[in-house]
């Protein structure tokens, strides 16, 4: 027999890791509640026919799609064309159901579906499990969890600043103190690529841009020409490397460069009011800076587009989102805006992980084991052990009386504290001796007792 | 565009919902923590191969398989043999992973993947999503949650009673104060077949007897006949129907009938020892109750028998367990024992609605909403925003001035508890005016003396 395993890019969880992701997954979702944002499901099953098209072409190729059964699937493999030559075309005939592939787009058909069930603007948040067949590598996963909040049904700026702050609290909570919160606004992009005159360029112009960190001025000049971008518009775009300085200076030299730009100007003049007021109110901790450079979800923001990095590691955005003018109009809702941000759980807790910033982050265990001295000793311990439940305390037996040193070594390897021992003298005395796992102490005194300290 | 909608037996969740289920979930993760296990998770895809064969060929059928990618897909479809005919030959021909289907079998290649990082006795529990192509119907899903603990890697009757006393609680918790423990042994099943000496009928058997209740005496006699058990046998089987009465009595009465089968007796001596234990120390509430038609599991059970059933309402049962002396013999690690229970939280969630049993049971949604006023008087809200949040209240602001009526409705249903009014003349005064949703008082008072009122 082959040793079992899981198919590759899955990962299975003991309780220590449970434990620390259960602590980010509980900051994250306490700082949801804390900005008023309520908790929905979807399944993890969607109709192949809601996600295929939303994530490009290279997106749907990552969808993780369910085999037909019975009739269905004998008729389907029946009618597979001699001649089939794409793999989606294969695919759809085989199968109407997949795996989710993120969590926007199951919201989007949620709101559409639940729209005279939900009061807007609605506010969600949603920690489920999306899966993608991404092929694995370090800190990449094909089924991970997305944490999700959304504002849909509203454009006001004031969503912007919530969010930010949102993230900038369940960062601080989770005890990472030196991260950079990254802003700009779709519309400031779509401003640059309208001065250059090739708006129909603009995927492969923030393609290039966005690389700037890593190619350096003359490697993104180079790649605009590769990828077809006319010599005027690169020069036109040039200037853009130049813009550096506070984010003050930042939005007033853009306000020259995007004069032309009306929708341009309009980006700017967001950015503005959400830095101006976040600053007045010094609502936020973290550093807050405009990144012309940032162009994430091209496909699907249409305003503020956010992303975070810890600083001092060497780990990918741990935080992005943005505004979204029309993600339900592919479920036949026009008009409603939103805006959202999501937690990369997994790279939060590579961050914590390097930073050592778990500390005592422990799932509740355990707090007290009785020893188990043989069948008349344990029997007693059943009585004290429901006196503890009742008092609200963790606590257990251990099931056989083996040997002294095993039972203690399982309260050591599950870092139980306290271990109780009952044998027939102290049956008879009434008192229990404890023994603290931390501290090697012993003493002997009474499960009241023992209850008042722990409830204490 | 058609209206958008999920696969059937699937479901989404709304707020309103989702605050149920983890009221159940809640309370069920917390009695497995006070019994003293840990939470695991596995991956929603498993392996094929580690799923198949081990639920029957019924079971193998309900299985959601993925469908397989890239060249792999290609080449597995050019192999499809032209004179193929069984389903489950095309299905391991194009597939190679699957969504799990419950969450023993995960756990039982777990242990064995893990044995060397975990330290037995192992109790783990774990709460997630499984998937099963059933046929759908009232209460029945396609993908739903279950919700397990096991102790595995000992034999020890006290982790059965350990698990009673766990299903008793978590359900008198859930406020269910009107359910039926039944226990069964499958030693004691084991032992009614030997003596009818047609051992390699006992599936057969079993299937029939636990029909009594629905068919009567009369109907099993004729399904065992049409089973193929011979006359004799059921002659052997019938007095069993005359036992009735007591825990005690039963037990005393099956002492006699199974007086010949060794096996029987001992799973005789586990239900008394198990049943003694509980009754001398009072260690449950509900009712305990022997059923020796109790046959749930039989093809990985080999003592301890679990089912619990609300009483008073027409819903199958929403807990059941039992003891696996090999589960993980599969997968090629021998003679490990272990025993689980499951509550089955859909089931539960219908009884709780039933028997109106949720009460208040809310998701901590916004205790404060702030109704904006317009850009000036919201901003001066972002900073007594800030102040509420850093007191642990949840709290948030109307993203837009919208007419007082909507802001107000949108508090009321969102459940808010108090909506703040804070207009010029407040800012000027410094006051704030609270209004009580749920009485309609309005008062005005201080930001500070809002926050201690919530605090308090």
């Amino acid at each position: 027999m082959n040793k079992p395993s899981i198919p590759k890019g899955t990962r299975d969880f003991l309780p220590a890791q449970m434990a620390r992701r259960n602590h980010i997954f509980d900051t994250i979702k306490a700082g949801f509640k804390k900005y008023g944002f309520l908790p929905i499901e979807t399944p993890a099953m969607e109709k192949l026919s809601t996600l295929t098209g939303k994530y490009g072409e290279e997106g749907d190729q990552l969808i993780f799609k369910i085999l037909n059964r019975g009739e269905k699937l004998s008729s389907s493999i029946r009618n597979i064309p001699a001649n089939w030559t794409s793999q989606g075309q294969i695919e759809h005939l085989l199968c109407e159901q997949a795996l989710r592939y993120d969590l926007t787009v199951p919201f989007a058909r949620f709101v559409v579906q639940h729209q005279n069930d939900i009061a807007f603007p609605f506010k969600r948040y949603q920690i489920q499990t999306v899966w993608r067949a991404d092929r694995p590598q370090k800190g990449r996963y094909r089924e991970f969890y997305q944490c999700d909040a959304d504002i849909i049904g509203t454009d006001s700026l004031l969503c912007e600043i919530e969010l930010i702050q949102l993230m900038d609290e369940v960062l601080d909570n989770l005890g990472i103190n030196d991260f950079t919160i990254k802003m700009n606004n779709r519309k400031v992009l779509s401003g640059i690529v309208e001065i250059t005159g090739e708006s129909d360029k603009i995927v492969e112009i923030m393609v290039a841009i966005d690389k700037l960190d890593k190619i350096g001025e003359s490697g993104v000049i180079k790649e605009l020409g590769d990828r077809g971008v006319s010599n005027e518009a690169v020069e036109k775009i040039k200037p853009l490397f130049g813009i550096v300085g506070s984010n003050e200076e930042l939005l007033a030299k853009m306000r020259i460069m995007l004069v032309d730009s009306p929708i341009g100007l309009k980006g700017l003049e967001e950015l503005t009011f959400v830095i101006d007021q976040i600053n007045k109110l010094s609502l936020v901790k973290a550093k807050l800076s405009i990144d012309l450079t940032l162009a994430r979800g091209l496909n699907y923001y249409t305003g503020a587009i956010f992303e975070v990095k810890a600083n001092g590691v060497d780990i990918g955005s741990i935080c992005g989102g943005g505004r979204y003018d029309d993600l339900t109009g592919i479920f036949g809702l026009k008009d409603l805006s939103g805006v959202g941000v999501s937690f990369g759980a997994d790279r939060i807790y590579d961050v914590l992980n390097e930073l050592d910033l778990f500390g005592a982050a422990v799932e509740e265990t355990t707090q007290v084991l009785f020893i188990n001295f043989g069948n008349s000793e344990a029997m007693h311990c059943l009585g004290l052990l429901k006196e503890l439940r009742a008092a609200g305390i963790n606590a257990e037996l251990y099931p056989t009386d083996a040997k002294l040193k095993k039972q203690m070594n399982y309260a050591h390897v599950k870092g139980v504290r306290f271990a109780v021992m009952v044998g027939t003298n102290e049956i008879e005395s009434g008192i229990i001796r404890v023994k603290d796992m931390a501290t090697g102490d012993q003493r002997d005194t009474s499960i009241q007792a023992l209850i008042n300290m722990l409830n204490k």
